[in-house]
């Protein structure tokens, strides 16, 4: 099973630091050729799932433009120039909702789309996080008016099953991590 | 939590039927405007988790060229104008795997991206799936060359651990799924 030829490849879009779209023409494994095969390349974003040691997990209401409409989402952010994604999910946790954690581990990194490609979604799952005296969640710069809230792992699971998180991004993390804190007890 | 109001709307660029980008000036609650606030849209699709009655998911491998390499993932695909998304389910786990069911259950509609909306994955649970003597995995148009596999939904779980499902939307699925029949169980 190979791989496609890239032949040739242009821009048709550009808007740094956020968007650039364009089309490739690509050799397939059968000697066809597809001459305009878009492609978009947005921001890799990292996202947390963060659990405290009474098993809430922490979560954001907002209004998010790209669904329409006010959802549970988690906490997330586009990974920095020069940021590892880990590094980015720790500052989007603290920034956004003033928690912090000392367990971490990857859950994943998942391509957003099989033939435009688009982005990478970084998952992590954070441990035992606790609310910091630090942080108070100030400091970001996002558009939105977030309001932060816990509850327990099961009601997340419930939210999630009554329609209430919007976001394929927050769906597969909280999923995610419903299996791994399972599969770890 | 008020929504954002948008105030102009233009488009960028279209090439139907896959794709339109374009910007929006927008309002937001407390006020400020943003002028060009990108959106994307591309096609609504359908994705499968069907499970036999000897709870084996049904898998494709396949290259994908957003991905840039062979992975597995589910059946899925394109939810064509005047079909419901339930119905691109059936017809893409029929045409793409030979496989068939008649017990399906949504678990959930997400848009891709909470800033640019992008699209919807709906994702459909189809259980006691079976392959059809009618069906055989031909009769797709997809460019890839795709191949089916089953295997147990606890080792379909594990090769996602160990990264070998490298789209958001199947690991969405995926996950989604083995919470659902553990649920059900």
């Amino acid at each position: 099973m190979r791989p496609w030829k890239v032949l040739a490849r242009r821009v048709l879009l550009s808007r740094p630091p956020w968007m650039e779209v364009g089309v490739e023409r690509v050799e397939l494994p059968d000697g066809r050729t597809v001459d305009e095969f878009l492609w978009v390349k947005t921001r890799d974003f990292a996202l947390v799932v963060a659990i405290t040691a009474d098993r809430q997990v922490v979560l954001e209401r907002s209004y998010k433009h790209g669904v329409r409409r006010v959802a549970l989402s988690l906490p997330a952010g586009y990974v920095e120039a020069g940021e590892a994604p880990d590094q980015a999910a720790r500052r989007e946790l603290r920034e956004e909702t003033g928690y912090v954690s000392d367990d971490w581990v990857s859950l994943g990194s998942f391509t957003v789309d099989g033939n435009y490609g688009v982005c990478t979604e970084h998952i992590f799952l954070a441990r035992d996080a606790r609310r910091s005296v630090q942080a108070g969640g100030a400091g970001h710069d996002d558009l939105e008016e977030i309001e932060v809230l816990t509850m327990p792992l099961h009601e997340a699971l419930a939210a999630l099953e009554r329609g209430e998180v919007a976001q394929l991004s927050s769906a597969a993390a909280l999923a995610l991590a419903a299996i791994a804190v399972s599969n770890a007890r």
